[in-house]
């Protein structure tokens, strides 16, 4: 499980679809079990995990004689689908292919995918769940949590000094973090679905919104870069880029932004400010984590980074959970979500 | 030197002489060093580290026949003094001990104390210096950087939301961070010699400031308690205890504040706010250390941590040097300091 979880990361973060890795191991003939082949989901409309291992397995045994998937174990980290989307069920392909045993991480929580655990044993095939699910859920947690909720996940992104402002009295704020923050708040860039900032944001920083690592290249995955608000959006403002990435949104509801970038498929959302636009999101409870990126220096004066959204005294004030502290360079990094992550906790009859 | 240095952490941190740790190896005799005594400095009017643990030798070796520490060596965690303050100089009793060398890490910033090392060379004892500096200037970094500076070292604490607030619209504030955060605050207080509020926070807070484990009880050593300020502090005041460890200093400069707290020994003052005093000592570079807690909370609105003291672009500002990051329950210690910590690079000659 540990390698079909590492094979599950090396897919895409910011697709539609969940990250899954798979391992197939041989027959069980009483000595150690030998891989046959390994896969992993490389994004919406190529093959499933599952699919992708088989593949590989039967490229590998091209030259060997019979089946040498029959009686093999599948490894996955999400349980296999049992729906066709774009690509057919997982479950008809591994049940056809002769597997005789799947053993999978994490239940599948769509529950339009869901039931393939029933499909399989009901083909006769053993089903084991749960293993190392605490492991595989943090690879879906994200895309799970967008399922659950009905809408893309949303990160809101601080950046700010120690007492908590993102600009100095007269505007100025570049840059307040350190390289090694914007190199981590870039790779995040990369593993969202889309990012979102406020039409003044626009109009006053001019941001591009890309994701390029320190050497200011482009990493092959974009996101959507968002404009939210009624204000014009410049047509030479830097984010419409080739305008191909670029969507606005003339509305300040966060919740209809979302249901908007739903529709589009954007399981991610990145929100990066401004002030009036972090404060939107946090006052609908829109927000499912914080990336706080805080720099050492004190300004006293200058702009907050979060505007007024309601909270009159300390017990109306929402306690977030840290996930994660780490020092960037100069800079400290703190990961706070909504709620302590979980995987789902759906147990199959005989699981 | 790695033992001296857990002795000298024996020492009170509070008061106004350094914390040195020593021990005392039989001479060599080819076999492995034996441990004749050790001894640390257990504050102002004791003895010093090196008289401790030659007594501790002394006591040890009291059946044995002879002087056992003739030919010994004295592993001192900082340079032996040469001068006599309340106690007599330690340079003069180990000579008269028949110590042979002495190996120290730091050489003493107290040009009242120096020029230990070059007493002992005249008198024929060899002298190594430098041993395990690093580690050991860390014991003494508050005492020689006060030193240094003619001052006590100043310590600025912010205990703050994830957005740089310090209360909440309608004033409330406790608690913003948690239990583990306030315990930490509170061992704080208990090393250093001086907490310093403004008559503000005296007023509408009403703070204790006594230094407290998590029962309830206090630490042994507690902190001078100072008011500073303009305004008077009630008779009522918490704060004034029985007024043995109280001082109103009815200022509103910090140096002047200072000055006062140095003509009485202190060499550590932590400033607990409130927003303007913090800004006070922060607009005139008074503030040698940062100590932030953050929550993992967003309050939009509300009082912020420091009020503006004059910086108007963001290159104005100072950046700090960040020395330690850590997670104290849900909250995160930021410790960040004006310079990075570096021992004395003063060289004896022959050293």
């Amino acid at each position: 499980m540990r390698r079909a979880i590492e094979l599950a990361y090396q897919g895409p973060a910011a697709g539609p679809n969940p990250r899954v890795g798979c391992v197939i191991l041989a027959a069980d003939d009483g000595g150690p079990r030998r891989i046959l082949g390994e896969g992993y989901h490389r994004g919406a409309g190529t093959p499933h995990a599952e699919v992708d291992a088989l593949r590989d397995a039967r490229e590998r045994a091209s030259l060997s004689n019979g089946n040498p998937l029959r009686g093999a174990t599948a490894i996955v980290t999400l349980e296999p689908c049992s729906h066709t989307g774009r690509t057919g069920p997982c479950t008809e392909a591994l049940a056809a292919a002769g597997i005789r045993e799947v053993i999978y991480a994490v239940d599948d929580p769509n529950p339009e995918a869901a039931g393939g655990a029933t499909y399989l044993r009901d083909r006769d095939i053993r089903v084991e769940s749960g293993v190392g699910r605490e492991e595989a859920f943090e690879v879906v947690r994200v895309w799970a949590t967008s399922l659950r909720l009905g809408r893309p996940f949303v990160t809101l992104k601080l950046a700010t000094t120690l007492d908590g402002k993102i600009a100095a009295e007269d505007g100025t704020s570049q840059w307040i973090t350190s390289s090694a923050a914007r190199e981590h708040a870039h790779r995040t860039r990369s593993e969202v679905g889309a990012i979102l900032v406020g039409t003044g944001t626009v109009l006053s920083d001019d941001p591009s919104l890309t994701a390029r690592d320190p050497d200011g290249t482009a990493f092959p995955q974009q996101p959507l870069r968002v404009a939210l608000g009624h204000r014009q959006v410049p047509m030479d403002a830097r984010m419409r880029g080739n305008e191909d990435e670029f969507l606005h949104l003339a509305t300040r509801d966060p919740a209809e932004a979302l249901a908007a970038l739903a529709d589009r498929e954007i399981r991610h959302v990145l929100v990066e400010g401004g002030a009036s636009v972090a404060a939107a999101f946090l006052k609908v409870g829109l927000v499912d984590e914080l990336h706080t990126y805080l720099a050492p220096m004190i300004l006293g004066s200058g702009k907050s980074a979060v505007d007024p959204f309601g909270i009159e005294t300390l017990t109306d004030a929402e306690r977030w959970h840290t996930e994660e502290v780490r020092r960037l360079g100069q800079d400290t990094f703190i990961r706070a979500v909504k709620l302590p992550a979980q995987p789902s906790t759906t147990k199959h009859p005989g699981a």
